[in-house]
């Protein structure tokens, strides 16, 4: 039995850690799921573990040893989602609805074996298929899955996002809807710009870029497996019944604007490399210095060369960047000079496709800019995105002129 | 590769859920393990859930539904374990001791389809095996296994004991050492008796009616699995380190004394069911109505007919009584009239397997009981034990009396 045979569209439904956190979180995630059923959909929902479950496991693991193995944290950490699988089934069999869990490996979630960050290698859907061909709401265990070997692996951050954008283009789904404790995605954070208003649909290519620069409502990975595989996404509220915001290919329907969101992010320090050598390749040793260290580099800027040295300048997030780390090895591996890191730096961000086509973008960002007496540390910009590293304290005011002067809040 | 290409002998350690409460009992229990690393052992550790966490998991469950599916109960449960395990392993881990955890699935726990209350149809120890002889300490979930369709089933009460002891009898282990919060098995209830002694070693057949008559330190399943593959069983404390109480053949060396232990139970109900017909059958249908309600019968007596029907009484537990028995339906399965439920009994439970050999046994305890004027409401016996039923105020003069009178308190 394939996918094609099953009589009804099919439908993926993602909950977050904090949609499930109580089982009367639970139980209204089964009601909401109870009427998708009703609307002749065929149903898998991919859950993450309860609430805080893996800041609990995480930090039993820290009271026992400071290096938990990894393939041992994901064991651990894999508890989480299985709780959460089975207490939703049961809400579900509660309503009168049909429910049957499976782990990552039941479901068929096939990746390779780097433990704490695996890749998704394929989806296996057949005891899926076979489910929802008895009529039954599949509740899948998200972020994990086994290796070759059957060995327990989980996916690392935004795991579950991808377990289930992966499930929905394996089993050729209508839409992945990503159902969180937000409405939607946003064209600012509505804390900084109370004009903000909700997007009602923006190119993966977008999100991708906003997921990248720091925006938590969706992870990068789980955006570019969607377009990859062209799975129709729908990030919304868990709660509330209300569209959400759509995530589709360039062709589908979709409102044109130059600018689609400004977003920022204050969790992110900048990092400068002093007198390097002037040497081909020194930037990608730099890269995979940081990525052997587990650090996601958001923006780099070489600056000029002065004899024969350059300084090389990054943005990384601040959290995993002080978490994981090792600067001096780094630096020597670069063969630089010394280091200065900067907490007191934000990223701003201006995201649109029509950024690329409309070339007066960037000089109007940089004079509004300009006007708010807002220095600019660092630019970086690609088709799509103007990255600007500015001082904190000027954070708010530089989002909120340019959200007031680049977007138009009607767009929703 | 075979358990018999082993180097070294193998060592079966199974861990209770008090044991490994917290994360600083699991590390002193991976030292302990690191200990008999230290002797030249291959160790497999089978674990419980921590503390808890079954309790937790179960009214997790309650809370979204009052008839959870037992198949999303396994589920649910399962998780307990696993979190155990993995952190096991990793303490293992920190003190320089190869380890890797198994679930039940991992390690070749195969088992009947029947959720809740499987049983073990076959253990298939390859990586078991493998792990050990790559000098690994094999970390193993109790209390679950997957069926031949890879549904995750759990064994019931006393499912990590029993697991244990599979596993031993599935690698041919030297032993299996049941390591929890008391010393070892004693001759009475030291907190009724203060001359209690801890018995040295018991045969299978004296440990298995102690624990089918209420004994919590081992589930009779467990103790039935051990005498049928003779695996030498140990009970020890998991946090001292000294000899507990060895469970052997009847060959093997122990102290030959007329009784071994004088036991008791308060947690029991009489039921009688009066005026049941006089048929062939009946005590049968009753046996199997009360199993199917989950129901273990601890000791039944049939009294003597009168105008061609008895009265059936029999002593069950009265925690799993309450929660589980339609005692109505049971009453009408088997024609009886009306019952009676008297919970202020308690039995007292005299064994050893020198009771059939020295026929003065029976009459030198009910003149005991009788100097103390107890009244025995009910009498049973077999071969190794003598079970009366007394009231519940008499108990502890009883155990008393009859301990003072049939234990040499040396055997220890």
């Amino acid at each position: 039995m394939t996918p094609s045979d099953l009589s009804q569209p099919i439908l993926v439904l993602k909950f977050g850690g904090t949609s499930i956190a109580s089982p009367s979180l639970i139980q209204s995630a089964a009601r909401r799921i109870a009427n998708c059923r009703a609307e002749q959909m065929h149903v898998v929902c991919v859950v993450s573990a309860m609430g805080d479950t893996t800041d609990r496991l995480t930090s039993l693991a820290r009271e026992v040893t400071e290096n938990p193995p990894r393939r041992e944290m994901d064991v651990l950490l894999s508890a989480g989602e299985v709780q959460s699988m089975a207490l939703l089934s049961m809400a579900l069999t509660e309503l009168g609805v049909p429910a049957i869990s499976f782990t990552g490996q039941q479901g068929g979630i096939v990746t390779d074996d780097r433990h704490a960050e695996a890749r998704i290698l394929r989806i296996d859907p057949d005891r899926v298929v076979e489910a929802l061909a008895q009529d039954q709401v599949v509740v899948l265990a998200g972020f994990q899955g086994t290796d070759e070997q059957q060995e327990i692996t989980t996916l690392g951050r935004g795991g579950s996002d991808t377990s289930a954008v992966a499930m929905a283009a394996a089993l050729g789904a209508q839409r992945c809807e990503i159902l969180t404790d937000v409405t939607g995605v946003f064209t600012a954070d509505p804390n900084i710009v109370p004009d903000a208003v909700q997007i009602s649909a923006l190119s993966y290519d977008e999100m991708l870029e906003m997921a990248n620069l720091g925006a938590k409502v969706l992870h990068g990975r789980s955006v570019e497996l969607a377009r990859r595989f062209l799975v129709p996404l729908v990030v919304a509220s868990a709660t509330e019944d209300r569209p959400g915001t759509r995530i589709v290919g360039k062709d589908e329907p979709m409102e044109e604007v130059v600018v689609r969101a400004v977003t920022d992010d204050r969790d992110v320090s900048k990092v400068s490399i002093l007198s390097v050598p002037d040497e081909p390749g020194i930037a990608a040793r730099l890269f995979s210095a940081l990525g052997d260290q587990g650090v996601n580099v958001r923006l780099i800027v070489q600056a000029q060369s002065h004899e024969g040295h350059n300084d090389i300048t990054f943005v990384v997030p601040s959290n995993t960047f002080i978490e994981k780390a090792d600067l001096k090895k780094v630096v020597e591996e670069v063969g630089g000079a010394s280091w200065i890191v900067d907490d007191e730096v934000a990223l701003l961000n201006i995201v649109g496709e029509g950024i690329a086509r409309e070339p007066g973008v960037a000089g109007k960002i940089f004079s509004v800019l300009a006007e708010e007496k807002i220095n600019l540390d660092l630019i970086s910009s690609s088709n799509l995105v103007i990255s600007c590293v500015v001082k904190e304290a000027d954070l708010v005011r530089g989002v909120r002129a340019l959200h007031a002067a680049l977007i138009q809040t009607d767009q929703g």
